[in-house]
């Protein structure tokens, strides 16, 4: 088995400001030997995140940094290879932590689970809708955010991979629904494809006054992605008893100084309302429940989704860039093998 | 009845920054005639809180503010003095938002209250420690607060009225509780008379320093009632699953100019965390539950309080500037009569 070789990416430095493709490094070595009760997988997809951005940033968080020179952190589907474990069996296909590169080793602590043979979604849905992008959508909105019919929810990222998943729930549920996206494309597809009730181009109008136009009964839940002043101008407009729930802050990820903080906090207490974070790893043990409820809504048509595939390892490093200046459109996936 | 006359004190200008004396209009009148179902309460004493600062501003809250040119609003203590109501007896002591005047008139809808005639308290205790002060510790403290035995629990305004019933509750329910304080007199209290674990003169210490020795588990509960630098101080200092209760944000009512909002709000998401903003007024359907367990921790010694009662209506407008200064020592409460 040595002569199998593993491409890599490394984390070569912690970006300052926006990443950059150079903060990544390349290398080849020898596949891993898997050991009794461990297997060996083959990297098949790779998916890429904006949280992916704090993993690369020093300090305390709620996952431990990347370590430079180590292997650059990621959620893969693989394929077992070769098999010393009572759990994987060659072929069986594999979602775990799998990292960017060709191939890894899971083993009983390694997180890897496979899925069953008989999936009747693509295996990149386990990525995206299916896999962390949606439980993160479903567990925040639903068990974060809980929303009732009726009520008003605004989304931010509302065309990203996660909120327009977010969006569909809370249409799902009775919501009126309000969008926050970065172009024209994008709002028209929330509105025209997914059903939302208005959309917002941030880039182009005011968000202030256009959700005060969409939101006449002012807003019940924000399901947050980017922090900064569009945090802060909702808080501004929320109900009693609002909940606002923090997913994100891409807008303070790239930040090489401090951003300014939601002077609107304020109304968390004339509103007596609620802001609150969460990290999908902490309802890991609901995970199932979360892929059931979404695999049916996918099945009967209620919920729709983009994925947006890069083809190449190689190619991760300029890719993930996407996700900042906000040209991927669905959930960005790299193809690896 | 027409010969009583009835000392009132007016709002006569919103404040720009700091409350002014002369934001406030005395006036005399004659007292009110209590009609059918109506009880007509002298009041006796009158409860001054940094609330009121709230009220005076124009714009959205959690209630309605103050209308230029009418009697300001306050809670009360006060006597029947006649009464056409089934409800109220003369001699009957009365607690309701009987405002910063002699006499009012009670009826069904006023939310007025009598007390029991045998109450074993001083009655000024029903504006401090078993009164709405009293609540909104109780209530804050343990419903919005959730504190578990063993966990660490940061105060500001720890010395204040509300503040030091939240270090005794909290302290009551096990947990270590660091108070922030603006005087080392204040801080020698909460240590020796109170019995919390550490005390922060946020006027000469570094608070953030001082709140890393004195919190080496880190903080899992802060119950605020200043914002501003304090607070965004113990964003940055919060444990998973912390609990941020926001009470008050007294460096933010007389402000003139924006008050950076907590850019380390953040910490809410890799903390996983919450901070969620209350008003006493949404529990005043379980007040009695609360007036209970505060006066039976009162009898047992196990709340320890001050309160710093002032002479005389026409005082009230100085000694409400105390209450942001600073000055008072305990609940600031003017005896009216």
């Amino acid at each position: 088995m040595s002569a199998i070789r593993n491409r890599q990416i490394l984390l070569a430095a912690r970006p300052v400001g926006e990443i950059k493709s150079t903060d990544f490094k390349y290398q080849e070595v020898d596949a891993p030997e898997p050991g009794e009760g461990q297997a060996l997988i083959r990297n098949l997809y790779l998916s890429l995140d904006p949280a992916m951005r704090g993993w690369m940033r020093e300090g305390d968080s709620y996952i431990e940094p990347v370590r430079l020179g180590d292997v650059m952190r990621g959620g893969t589907i693989g394929e077992v290879v070769k098999s010393n474990s009572a759990e994987f069996k060659p072929g069986d296909k594999v979602f775990g932590m799998g990292n960017w590169q060709d191939y890894w080793i899971a083993g009983p602590k390694s997180g890897a689970r496979a899925l069953p043979a008989d999936v009747p979604f693509p295996l990149t849905n386990f990525l995206s809708v299916l896999g962390i992008t949606g439980l993160t959508a479903y567990f925040g909105i639903l068990d974060v955010g809980l929303p009732k019919a009726g009520e008003t929810v605004v989304v931010s990222t509302a065309a990203g991979a996660v909120g327009s998943i977010v969006c569909q729930i809370a249409k799902n549920k009775g919501c009126r629904v309000v969008g926050i996206a970065g172009s024209d494309d994008k709002c028209a597809w929330l509105i025209n494809d997914l059903g939302i009730d208005a959309a917002i181009n941030y880039k182009t109008q005011s968000v202030a006054a256009e959700l005060r136009k969409a939101c006449p009964n002012k807003i019940d839940i924000y399901f947050d992605n980017v922090g900064g002043e569009i945090l802060n101008t909702v808080l501004g407009m929320i109900n009693v008893h609002a909940r606002v729930v923090i997913c994100g802050a891409i807008t303070q990820y790239n930040a090489t100084q401090a951003v300014p903080g939601p002077s609107n906090y304020i109304s968390l207490l004339t509103k007596r309302s609620r802001m609150e974070g969460f990290v999908v790893i902490d309802y890991m043990h609901r995970a199932m429940e979360g892929v059931m409820q979404l695999g049916q809504w996918l099945a009967e048509g209620k919920l729709k989704h983009r994925e947006d595939i890069v083809e190449g390892l190689e190619n991760a490093p300029n890719a993930i860039l996407r996700l900042f200046d906000g040209s991927n459109k669905g959930k960005l996936i790299v193809k690896i093998a």
